[in-house]
């Protein structure tokens, strides 16, 4: 089947999973979740050939580490459906309604997006978070992942959609690109009229190759330059703290923190501090001029590039500003427009820091790692959009809807 | 200046007007409303040189009608600016906030998108109710309209930034691209990183070109498909009149009717009832073999093609259907999902076509005509968005928006 063939069939799906009951989904949730549960073996066989092919072509620790299956992942994804069911359902629910001067009933209310695409990377327990949020919004979904996960891909779709077909809910409502290639993802970014959504997930390369080449709406997702700029006016151990915890606590992560910005009133004092912390983890610091005065030459000097970079790594660029204006300054131009930290305890710092950035989250004394699906209370998260249409920031269930205004009338005309 | 150059200044503006009080921007608006107040005869000038030009080229009466400036159309701009100076600003609204366990307040706050690109066409008005509304929701914007009206909205756009740069807020934050050439729209599309979001104003054919081309976020406006179904419990005599006011009460808008979907087991009497009242708008029928045998050889044999155009003229195609099932189907391959309407008396048919119609805006026993921002009560809009992504429906001031995650913490990490 085509790329194509597999999208009319979604779209078909949609419209019926569109008007389907919440108890519907969830139960085709809960039919997917014992699928899983018992072909154990199956999913297990499956991601062992992705492995070996993997290591035969000498993919590097980290990313084997991602691509492998254990029983435990196998578990924590079962258990990521069973949270999934345990979440509100957004479709139906009004946003608003009112009545007019002229008697036309008129409310907003939530719908399914219809077909939500999804090209992603390596790690195959996006296939079935991401197709269990998509479903439960009431979304058919096409999933594209990536070649080195191609067998443990098709083993979960095959099963998922063996247990659907059980259910209310029609198989077609979920898909597997098994093209692999480049041409398969430029069909699918050309879907227009059969695909709603596409969301890319995975490094800077793929999500810029999706964003200038969709001629469907995309969501962007992920790319996270995310700062934490200590004011004058900090705790400095809280700031001390928070810095570490925002750089090493998960450090392959887009919200990890990637740049400190210092004010030079507290950078004698502060910097000291804050490498005590950060030495534990090893972090390798790149800073400027004034951060190797204070901190010596055990500091790398920054190269420019440095503080543009998401590093995924132990490594944290360091610069020491004149003024909130100029980390201002220095935020504008280097973020992402991801997450961004002050920590003072200057009210009126901690105000305009909140007014002037501009990014999906802006935080007072506490660490950028927060910015989660999960951990904002929206449940799980299909990813963290970095744009500002739609949905901006960790995007969950509602973020995979749309409106459609209902208008109740008794014979007006215009 | 080059239209990227236009676009950094754009976004360096963007960053003063985000964090604008809502007294600045509407001096601001007040300014530009008194400016083109006391500017008329420099306007009525500039417009008569576009209406020279485009009589010369022979431009058809409609359009050079749509193009003309009167004095009272731009004392309805004048007006038009007041109102939006009326409306509430959504800038600074949180959308929620609540406190998490571990107590981080976190709230969603909205803010404005940024810079906002419009590709529009012929009617000069465009010019400053868009600029308007962007401003209003303190957004930085870049027009870009048609070389028919090149001389106005070079006339209106310096204008107003002559009075904004007697206000608080930057000059600017408005400009025109006078480079009406195909490249320079091919270039502001490219706009990654500059331009926000970008939103196509005119015919089918410049909203795809502009949808299949942009790197950047897009808005998709305005086509309309629309139908009116009358189900076999319709009341005649209303859905004879929606159907005439839909079609006829303004047909070169996109909400108004293109399309009749009758109930065969009232087309025996409906038709008859529905042609006199459209007859009295000279209005062509393009029916299938059912509406002919009941209506005669005065509608002509609808073609394929006829129940997919949009006619912006006093034609109507006509189809009897089998079942209200066959209506949803017949809309859900022809429709554009815009807005779409079901006459009748039966509850439990009137619901399961909110439900199952998936459009814009669906109605029961009320005009398509009403779907417009004034008329669901959102104040004056920037267009009507017929895709699901940020906006469907009416665009109002909100829709120029997005919004922000903002929060207080006290040292927590991760």
């Amino acid at each position: 089947m085509t790329v194509k063939d597999q999208a009319i069939r979604a779209k078909e799906a949609a419209a019926t999973l569109a008007t389907a009951s919440t108890g519907a989904k969830n139960a085709a949730l809960a039919a997917i979740a014992h699928a899983l549960d018992g072909n154990r073996p199956q999913i297990g066989a499956a991601n062992a050939k992705d492995i070996e092919a993997a290591r035969a072509s000498g993919m590097a620790k980290g990313m084997l580490d991602r691509l492998t299956l254990t029983d435990s992942r196998i578990s924590d994804m079962i258990t990521g459906i069973r949270e999934i069911i345990a979440l509100d359902d957004p479709v139906g629910e009004f946003v608003s309604m009112s009545t007019r001067p002229n008697g036309l009933t008129i409310g907003k209310k939530r719908t399914p997006l219809g077909v939500i695409a999804i090209i992603y990377e390596s790690r195959p327990n996006v296939t079935v978070d991401a197709a269990a949020l998509c479903l439960k919004a009431g979304n058919a979904v096409i999933l594209r992942g990536g070649k080195e996960a191609i067998h443990t891909n098709t083993a979960l779709i095959s099963i998922m959609r063996e247990a659907l077909a059980q259910t209310e809910i029609p198989a077609d409502a979920l898909h597997l690109v098994t093209d692999t290639s480049r041409e398969s993802a430029t069909t699918l970014m050309g879907l227009v009229g059969l695909v709603d959504v596409l969301i890319p997930r995975g490094g800077a390369g793929l999500i810029r190759t999706v964003v200038e080449n969709a001629k469907i709406p995309v969501i962007e997702t992920g790319v996270g330059v995310c700062h934490v700029y200590v004011d004058d006016a900090a705790d400095q151990d809280m700031a001390a703290e928070i810095i570490t915890n925002a750089k090493c606590s998960r450090p392959s992560v887009c919200n990890a923190a990637e740049c400190l910005l210092v004010h030079k009133n507290i950078a004698a004092d502060f910097l000291p501090k804050a490498k005590t912390l950060l030495d534990t983890y090893k972090v390798e610091l790149r800073g400027d001029e004034a951060t190797r005065q204070i901190l010596g030459d055990c500091v790398v000097r920054a190269a420019d590039g440095d503080y543009d970079t998401e590093f995924y790594d132990y490594i944290l660029a360091v610069r020491v500003v004149d003024s909130l204006d100029e980390a201002l300054t220095h935020i504008r131009r280097h973020g992402s427009g991801h997450s961004e930290c002050i920590v003072t305890e200057h009210y009126a710092n901690a105000q305009r820091f909140l007014d002037a950035v501009d990014a999906a989250a802006v935080y007072v004394n506490a660490s950028t790692r927060f910015t989660d699906g999960g951990m904002f209370g929206l449940g799980a998260e299909i990813g963290i959009s970095t744009q500002k249409m739609h949905a901006r920031g960790p995007m969950g269930l509602r973020e995979l809807t749309c409106t459609k205004f209902v208008i109740y009338g008794n014979g007006q005309i215009r």
